[in-house]
């Protein structure tokens, strides 16, 4: 310790906002060892919660397999850092990981959520347990892990910190402890305060977190260090976004959606100023936070994600189908277009992220008897703008010829749903023959307005590896559409958005002859999926009866379609997928 | 009370065995107005856990319009109660409820799983909060309810009532109390203990709630008194089997998978014989239970169902299958038949269903380019043993059609596995049409093996609304077919059992190009399967190294068709489904 610089003038703090594939176990300790092989770092490293697993891990902890080569991995860390882990100055890392116990018979008693540190020439070893374990909506911890009961201050270079994993900072009526007050009544008082964590993303999460982490600053009287995972597993988003604040400031902002290693200074606690004191608890958890909705007060309308929520939305989008690709060893995309919104601004945030990451993308167009010759021409200037090529593979020979053969062996005529789901389907089957003929994945086209209300064909237009839109209303996805327009040139044809959506699958078929307008539709929805309104709350506020009675039934319906859908990237508080779980069969409620 | 008979003579007890859709309050309440309308019931009557609400939940209780409902539906049974229920003895009904507690803003603050009261002239009223909340494998209880933590000891007529809710009784690592040992402990002595339960079934699992209940019933000198729900939920069955023990013997056994009602008199407690003492915690949960496997301790093979086991599973597939079209509306079934086994024993399934519960069936037969004639022939056999009509649509020209649309577009011929899985495609499509046009439901044909190597073709054959046999492996598909040939008349034609498994997607294909036999593959899977073994562990036990790494590869790496499946029927304590949660993206693991 006599080696280093005096600790009053300044610490590095570095954080390592990174990601690593779900148990890349041979990834992570090769980036540590090359990371600090060079032995030319010194000061706190900080990575993010369960940066040793990934997160998040859902069974995987309970396999033996998995289990096996983590505690192997832990041992080589440990033999790493007490044998090989140098530095010039004081050094420590401190990371996230799973602490295992076992029971006599080898099997494990339980497993926490841990913060390990990492010295040079020391063991690995386990500084606190994570106290809150988040157990709503997609989380579910306490499922896994076994919550600690103890804060921690630790001290380094003479600076006592206090640390948090996560939830532990988000104190509500959920849990039954506070961790942060625990560390405003420890013995020692912090000079700063670290919180680790996996924290998904949504819409408007950033804000949240700063305000957060200010009212903790304030009330701990020390600068809030905050770390977090990057990265998509399957349908959640961890974007990043480290950050400082001290006082009543943001020190310091990561980027968003891509890793980074953040370098600064520790900051000396700044008070702020009188009229800047914020309450402790303004911006917890609770029952009304946690099912927030993007309507105005009165329920009537949807409020628009505005200019920052679609850069960020877009942003989390390509993170999302960048990851589940690169994880997945999808490299080509074979995209269905319609002719309609939907597919269309599918495949444009394809060629977005084709800028920075290299894929191949095929568009297809596969008429049938009711697609109109403007739905081609859309496609066609679509794919001009975007400098794709697009193949017609009409579906109508062979539509008629399957209406033939229902005929011959079933005597009657093909009519009806069942006639027009047949082409949908027929455009799953097909698009899918096309991506194993050409090795390519398909991503699916559905917004969460059509997946709210069933409002698609289970097996065909419902299909895909991916749904890039399933957590966006229909007006949200207009409003991407104009963003995209307006910031990356005009790519999508106009009329694609002005034009009123249709599933074509009959003559002169609508979507507003099953389902009310959008600005009326998507607001229900919104209200209903919170599960904070009822339909007779609705109609109290002006929405009219038959309408919300219907959206209403058919959500309550729809659960099957659902049930058989593919991972949504989720930008919501609220979304399907893992977080919404209703049964199928059920009064309807 | 001086109206009652001497209750040391006997005290009636009614198990009522009931099962009631989930959140049918209306139908609730009928059923208990109806049943106690006359006033001619007197003693203790008993119902499921969750009685009043159904069970599981998720996330139902959580939203406003299930909370409005349901606390209407509370106040209107209190006012039932205290005005209406007359009786000419003593009478109380024990059931489970949900109990809310709200805020001041009027959410609710916690939700708890109880057991309540209503007795004659009284308002309703809490007795008992659950303390042990299951949160492993498909359960979550700590998602949405808050534990008690205080035993309860309830007096009626002068006999004293230890109460238990379902997992209170299987006290192990996985909880930190015992509520049993609270009961022993218990200042009032129990003359009996009660357990209300909504106890998933799995094979094997009457046994072991015997077993336990012995052990409780010796353990607190007392008889024991099991009531469980009955019914199917998407995936999960509750199969009745209430039951009263006593000392070391079988009081009262209830039907299985039924509802039911059975009357006893309270049975004194009577020791039992000194060789048959139980320890107390002999057959509790722990983590090796909860994983067991049904392999022989070698782990080369797959214990057998038996007799006993495949008339079991029989039954739970019945009832899975009855309530879940009693409850979405299915009267009409549509069953595509390859010549298979697994699609034979669906049809032969739901023709049994057709015994007792009136719904219509059809067989379609949809040869390709690589159906054999056998496919045919069998397909007709078996139909003409049931009784069904079967309808033959040829998908040979269909498939043509598209061979040549795609190489007159794609230009290039449609070949290997592109060419294999449009036939499965065109097959789920063609018969998604016919169930469109008939108002018919589709039922998946997969087993558990097919499921967990993905030997399927997403959209293809892995169609339908419920999959009847995906907890079952192709084995134990056998075992099932030869229980029924025995049992129900030769249903089956002996070939169809015989023949070797194929999909006939191209020239002489059979599953053993791809897979190892079933005798190996099965045993691995379900070593695999129950996370207790790693493929080392195989290896070592005499396993072929290729076969296992293989199986396990494709085990991890089909996880995405598996998230876009329907809902398996569970007959088995680890399934596929609501309790496996794998990710997508992962290393392989």
């Amino acid at each position: 310790m006599s080696k280093f610089r005096s600790m009053d003038a300044f610490m590095q703090l570095n954080l390592h906002q990174t990601h690593h594939e779900i148990a890349d176990f041979e990834g992570i300790f090769k980036y540590l060892t090359a990371t600090f092989q060079q032995g030319n770092h010194e000061g706190l490293h900080v990575f993010p919660e369960l940066f040793l697993t990934g997160y998040p891990l859902q069974d995987l902890p309970l396999k033996k397999t998995f289990i096996d080569d983590y505690q192997a991995f832990l041992e080589d860390l440990s033999v790493w850092s007490e044998r090989q882990l140098k530095s010039k100055g004081p050094l420590a890392l401190l990371f996230g990981g799973l602490r295992y116990e076992f029971d006599t018979l080898g099997w494990p008693s339980y497993i926490e959520n841990v913060m390990y540190i990492l010295e040079p020439g020391k063991k690995l070893r386990s500084l606190y347990t994570k106290q809150l374990l988040p157990n709503y909506d997609i989380y579910e911890e306490k499922k896994y892990f076994t919550a600690g009961h103890q804060s921690e201050v630790f001290e380094f270079c003479g600076k006592k910190f206090g640390l948090l994993i996560c939830e532990d900072i988000w104190f509500s009526h959920l849990h039954d402890m506070d961790p942060v007050e625990q560390l405003k009544s420890h013995e020692q008082k912090c000079d700063a305060v670290i919180a680790i964590n996996a924290s998904p993303y949504h819409l408007g999460k950033v804000e949240t977190r700063i305000n957060r982490a200010l009212e903790i600053s304030q009330f701990l009287e020390a600068p809030f260090i905050y770390v977090n995972r990057v990265g998509a597993e399957d349908e959640i988003l961890f974007d990043g976004h480290s950050f400082v604040v001290d006082g009543n400031s943001v020190v310091k902002m990561g980027a968003g959606f891509k890793s980074q290693v953040v370098n600064l200074d520790l900051p000396v606690y700044q008070s702020p100023e009188k009229q800047n004191v914020r309450p402790y608890h303004s911006s917890t958890n609770s029952w009304s936070t946690i099912f927030s909705t993007r309507l105005s007060s009165d329920t009537l309308t949807l409020q628009p994600m505005g200019e920052a929520g679609c850069r960020e939305v877009l942003d989390a989008l390509l993170l999302g189908i960048r990851d589940y690709s690169e994880k997945n060893g999808l490299k080509k995309f074979s995209i269905a277009l319609s002719g309609g919104m939907d597919s269309a601004l599918v495949v444009t945030i394809l060629k977005l992220l084709q800028k920075t990451y290299p894929i191949e993308i095929e568009a297809i167009f596969l008429p049938g008897f009711f697609s109109s010759s403007i739905s081609y021409d859309l496609s066609y200037d679509l794919c001009r703008n975007l400098g794709i090529k697009l193949t017609t593979m009409p579906i109508k020979f062979i539509h008629s010829t399957i209406r033939s053969a229902y005929k011959d062996n079933f005597g009657n005529e093909l009519k009806g749903i069942a006639d027009e789901n047949i082409q949908s389907r027929l455009r799953g089957a097909l698009i899918y023959m096309r991506s194993n003929d050409m090795n390519s994945a398909v991503l699916n086209t559905s917004n969460k307005s059509e997946l709210s209300v069933g409002y698609s064909t289970i097996y065909g237009d419902s299909v895909g590896a991916l749904s890039v839109l399933g957590d966006l209303f229909k007006l949200e996805v207009f409003e991407l559409a104009h963003y995209i327009n307006k910031h990356h040139g005009n790519l999508i044809p106009a009329d694609i958005i002005s034009r009123p959506p249709s599933a074509e699958l009959r003559e002169d078929q609508e979507d507003s002859q099953s389902l009310p307008p959008y600005d009326r539709l998507d607001p229900i929805l919104e209200a209903l999926l919170s599960s904070r309104f009822t339909p007779q709350d609705l109609i109290k506020r002006g929405h009219k009866q038959d309408e919300v009675l219907k959206v209403y039934q058919l959500l309550s319906k729809s659960e099957y379609k659902r049930k058989q859908f593919c991972p949504i990237i989720k930008v919501k508080p609220k979304s399907f997928g893992f977080g919404h779980r209703v049964p199928i069969s059920k009064k309807m409620l």
